[in-house]
This record gives C-alpha cells, sequence and structure tokens, in this order.
C-alpha cells in the first residue's frame, strides 16, 4: 500500500502530538454537495450508490476535492448489515429506510443469518479497495458500522421511529430475546467491521445514534456491552499500524466514562456537552471526535469561524482531538460554509498545540 | 374555592412529607383513551377541543375517572400562545401543528402581540375555571405553558422540525432578533401563567421540549434565562397557598444545577438519568418529578410494577418527589397498563416515606 502522506487524524486519535487539529465531518459526502447529488441522479436509488464501488467511490472522494480534509469516511449506509442478514432494505419514496421482514418474534431471531462479509457484503468491501487505491494515502479511510442497539431500532421496527415503541417493548418485555438479537448483530458487526480493515480501513467508527433514548442502565446493558464486544473482537493493527476505534453515541454525553472504558481509542461527542467537561470525564484514556452544532453552518463564515475557536478554546492546549460536527452535515447547507469551518479549523488550532 | 382533599401533589412540590408518592401521568387526558377519542371526534378538531371549555374540562376528567392520581392538568397545547400573539395556528391533516405567519424577520419579531390572557385566551381561562368547579378540591389542577425557546422553535420555522435549521441560524446569525422574540414570548408567557394561576391553577409547569437541542452555553443564554425571567414574574401565591412552579427541560439531565438556581420549586425529569444522580444534583434546593421511560406502558403490568419500584428505589427514601412519566404517554398504550403504574406507585412507595 502507497504510504500516508497525512497522518494527523491517525495520530491525534492516538493522543500523539499533532501541529494542528485534523477535521472531517460526518455526512461530508453527501447531499449538501452539487457533484454529489449529480452521481446521486446517475446512480439510480440511495443503495444503488452504495453498491456500486466505482460511484460509492467516487462521492466518498468529492468533499476531499473541496475542502482541505484531513480524513476520507466510505460512502455507505449502516443498514447495509440488516439487509445482508435478510431483512429486505428498501427506501420508500419521499419516506425514510425500511425492511420488508422486521424482526419481531423468536422464529425471526433465529432466522437471521451472520452475513459473510466479503460474500454478503462484498460490494463496500470492494468500495473499500476503489476508496483506499484513489486516496493514493492523501489521508486516511474510516470504515464504519451502525451500533448493534441503534442497528436493532430499524430492524425491529422494520423502519424509523419516533417512539421506540417496538423495540423498546421488546426490551421491557422480552429482554432475552433481544439480547438474542444484539448478539447476533454484534456478531455481524465485528466481522463486517473486520473485513473493512482488512479491506484497507485505517480506523473505524461505531455510530450508536439512538443509544441516547435510553435510561443510563438500559444503556449499559442494552447498547454499551455490545459495542465494547465489537471493540474487544476487532483486528487493531493493520498494515503495520494500530487501527483506531471510534466511538459516538448521540445523546451520550453523560456516559462518556464508561464508554470509555470499552477498550475502543476515542469517543465522538455531540454539542450539548461542553468538551471541556467531556475531556475530563474521560482523562488521558481515548481521544475525543467533535462537538459543534452542525447547525453553524447556517451562519456567516464569520460566526463559523468564533464557534469553530470556542470549540478549539473548550478542548484546550494538547493532542486528542479530531475536530467534527457533532452530528451529520444537513442537506441544505453552504458548501462554502463548509470550507469556511475546515479553514477556521486548521487555521485556529496550532496556538492549541506545541508548534 | 373548595378546599383541597388530596394535597399531595403540592405538598411533594414543597418537599413536605407524605405518606406516599404522588403521582400523575403526561399527557394524561389523551388519545390512548377511548373515551377521549370519543369526545374528540364529537369536537371537531384538536383545536376546537381546546377552544371548548365544557370539553377542555371533560377530557382533563377523564383519566381521573379511571385512575386514582394526584394531580389534574389542564388540557390544552403550548401553541396557544404563538397563535393569540398573531401567527394563525392550524392542524395539516395527517402533520403537525403549522403557523400561517412564522417568524423570520425583524418586522415580524415587530408586529407580535404580547395577548391579554382575560381577551385573546379567554377560552383556557374559561377552562381552567370550568375545571377547577368540576374537581371538588379532589385533586390540584396544573397550569401550564411551552418555555420560550420551545415556543420560539415553533414560531421560526411555522412547524415541527427536525434540524432546527431556521431557528438555530436565527441563533448564530441573528442573536439579537432572537433574544427580542424570546423576550416578547417571555413577557407573554409570564402574563398567561399568572392569568392561569388568578383563574385557579394551583401548580403551574413549564414544558421545554427542545431545550435539549441546545449546547450547554447556548441552552443558559436561549432558553434557561427566558424561563428564570418567568418564573421570576410569576405570582407564587394564591388562595392562601404556595403556588409551585415546575421547570422540565426534556433532555436537560446535565443542566439540572444551573436549572434548581432559577428560583422554581420543582424540575421534571426524563429517563435518561437515574434519579439518584439527579437528586445528588439538585440537593435540598427543588424537587423532582419524573422519570420512568413512557415505553414501559408498552410492557406487562408486572414488568411496569418492577419499573416503578426501580425509579422510587433509585430517588431513596423521603419526600420531593412526584412520580410521572419521562415524556408524555404514548397513544397506542393500554390504559390498563397506565393504571398499573398508579396503583404501583401508591402501594410501593410507602416504605419510602416516614409512615
Amino acid at each position: 500500500m502507497t504510504e500516508l502522506k497525512n497522518d494527523r487524524f491517525l495520530r491525534a486519535l492516538m493522543r500523539e502530538p499533532v501541529e494542528f487539529t485534523p477535521v472531517w465531518m460526518m455526512r461530508q459526502a453527501g447531499r449538501y454537495l452539487p457533484e454529489y447529488r449529480h452521481t446521486r441522479s446517475s446512480a439510480g436509488s440511495f443503495m444503488d450508490l452504495c453498491r456500486n464501488p466505482e460511484l460509492a467511490c467516487e462521492v466518498t472522494l468529492q468533499p476531499l476535492r473541496r475542502f482541505p480534509l484531513d480524513a476520507a469516511i466510505l460512502f455507505s449506509d449502516i443498514l447495509t448489515v440488516p439487509d445482508a442478514m435478510g431483512l429486505g432494505l428498501y427506501f420508500a419514496e419521499g419516506e425514510g429506510p425500511r425492511f420488508e421482514r422486521p424482526v419481531q418474534d423468536e422464529q425471526a431471531v433465529k432466522n437471521l443469518a451472520v452475513p459473510d462479509p466479503e460474500v454478503d457484503l462484498r460490494y463496500v468491501m470492494d468500495a473499500v479497495r476503489t476508496i483506499r487505491r484513489e486516496l493514493h494515502g492523501s489521508v486516511p479511510l474510516i470504515g464504519f458500522a451502525g451500533s448493534p442497539w441503534t442497528l436493532a431500532t430499524y430492524m425491529v421496527e422494520g423502519s424509523s421511529t419516533k417512539n421506540f415503541a417496538k423495540v423498546k417493548g421488546m426490551m421491557f418485555g422480552r429482554p432475552d430475546l433481544l439480547h438474542q438479537l444484539l448478539e447476533k448483530i454484534a456478531a455481524a458487526v465485528t466481522l463486517y467491521l473486520n473485513a473493512q480493515i482488512e479491506a484497507g480501513a485505517q480506523a473505524v467508527m461505531v455510530f450508536d445514534t439512538w443509544g441516547g433514548v435510553l435510561s443510563p442502565g438500559d444503556f449499559r446493558s442494552f447498547s454499551l456491552a455490545y459495542m465494547e464486544r465489537i471493540v474487544q473482537g476487532l483486528r487493531r493493527e493493520q498494515e503495520g499500524r494500530r487501527v483506531p476505534v471510534i466511538l459516538f453515541t448521540k445523546g451520550g454525553g453523560r456516559w462518556l466514562d464508561a464508554m470509555a472504558q470499552t477498550g475502543c481509542d476515542a469517543l465522538g461527542v455531540d454539542w450539548t456537552i461542553d468538551l471541556a467537561d467531556a475531556r475530563a470525564a474521560v482523562g488521558n484514556r481515548v481521544a475525543l471526535q467533535g462537538n459543534i452544532d452542525p447547525c453553524i453552518l447556517y451562519a456567516s463564515p464569520q460566526r463559523i469561524r468564533a464557534g469553530v475557536g470556542q470549540v478549539l478554546a473548550s478542548y484546550g492546549r494538547g493532542s486528542g482531538l479530531v475536530f467534527n460536527l457533532g452530528h451529520g452535515i444537513h442537506p441544505d447547507v453552504d458548501p462554502d460554509h463548509a470550507l469556511a469551518l475546515v479553514e477556521a479549523v486548521h487555521e485556529l488550532s496550532p496556538a492549541y498545540h506545541n508548534n
């Protein structure tokens, strides 16, 4: 493999010195970019785009052509795994994702397959290999998956949900069955992330989008325990280098201490917690990634710059921060505002490092 | 006015001794009750129901006929205030609330009226008076309003929102204008709640449904500051008795300490924080109200009872807790499960009080 030219992102995740704070943006490849919308419309459906390694590579690289980002992230969807487990993912026009065969009883849990990533999710592994090749070592590539709890919410509900009625009904009424389901998903996600690492992902991130809707005890039992199992099952070295693991629970600011004990290398944090408090909670155990409110991209470049300054000041001096949004970039923001954010991080952050 | 027969709810809010923990449920008058659906269908639209004091009284009392609840809450909607401020509230079929005239610029903020509650929101005050009369002193009546920030989200967006793009766009881009708007809303809400108190509300609650989508600093500036202003402006005694004020920020578990300093009497808490931690955060300054996950009502009565036991144990011994859900009851729960919850609180809680 080509030598990595910019490894600032990987160094920050290992809390090693960097000359400035690395930055990428969740959902940086996406609808806010006209070139993305163009590729997407030529691809057919959203899943057609995910399933085409050349096009998935193209949209992965698009934001890197515009912005001096310090990492690329695989273009894909967290629901590829349940789809490969046999649930039949589809997108109803104008609605969110849906499954033809949601998992709501004992038999459905039993019937779930644990996919072989190089067979059943081959298109993802091919995308990882293609992107790695096309990156030419410019920046590292991040692989990712959904957390077992988050995937279970979609798999049990059969779609997006506001109330989590079915999955929490199972959690309160049949915790044994939900645990069986989460075990299978955790096994599938572990294989999937290891396959991404073997295919070339240089860091991996677990998105626990819905962990924050749980009580503290339920979070530990039904979300954190399975993320920990995944962390423990991952291959952590590839191409002679550590492969850092980032866990991100949206709304999980209260649980950073527990999350830092899983053996992961970094925690994603959203904007509802100050980085100073987050850093105090995790100490020197893990790096942090975050955490500006993505809505700041609706404001002027000047205001964005001030917001970046506040986040950097809140984290303070030293390595261990990867600058990011606290959630995915919204589809209606101006790409020039995203540029203003990335540039502000690079310009304002050297003051916080030993240069 | 008739003497209050059951004042357990008011005593718990003042952290005075009670023989068992009082309980009510957010949105206890609502769609999960067949008798509510019957009244609602005879009334016409949802707002027709709110605007008819006799029918609003009827649905307020319905849950009290089924369950041994310790408080009634006015049946109304937080959006009555922006409606009376001139925004033109309507409900599009199958969608959420909408405003004909959202507030998105300087002129729109200037044009906003601060309504006279006894004139412009007379139907609410009439409902309060009617309910008080029909309660015959059985339990106290809770009045309520939305927090200025929460109302502003609807007023600026013009509808419900997932991303808060417009209101946060204003917050980051024109904070001065948002502050002007919030000041007007705070003035309107203060008058509105004081009018409810004069009409007979024996406690009032401020619902800050969307405070939790803010960063800690933005929460203090744009939500908490205006709730504090309201608390400071309320008449706190009526009929020779203290009128307790409850503040509830959904997702605000991290900010209880700051919220306890506003001068309110109690804080609502959702299920994402343990009551033991919440109690430690607020000490003896305020009472707490919450906090079971409303999804537990999908489980069996036995499981509900166990969940109630856990919440009571987490709070521990002594007064200062009003048992409630951590959010409104979902429309598809079985009313018998709500009964199981209320009964479990009354049966299991005496062990935590000095009897």
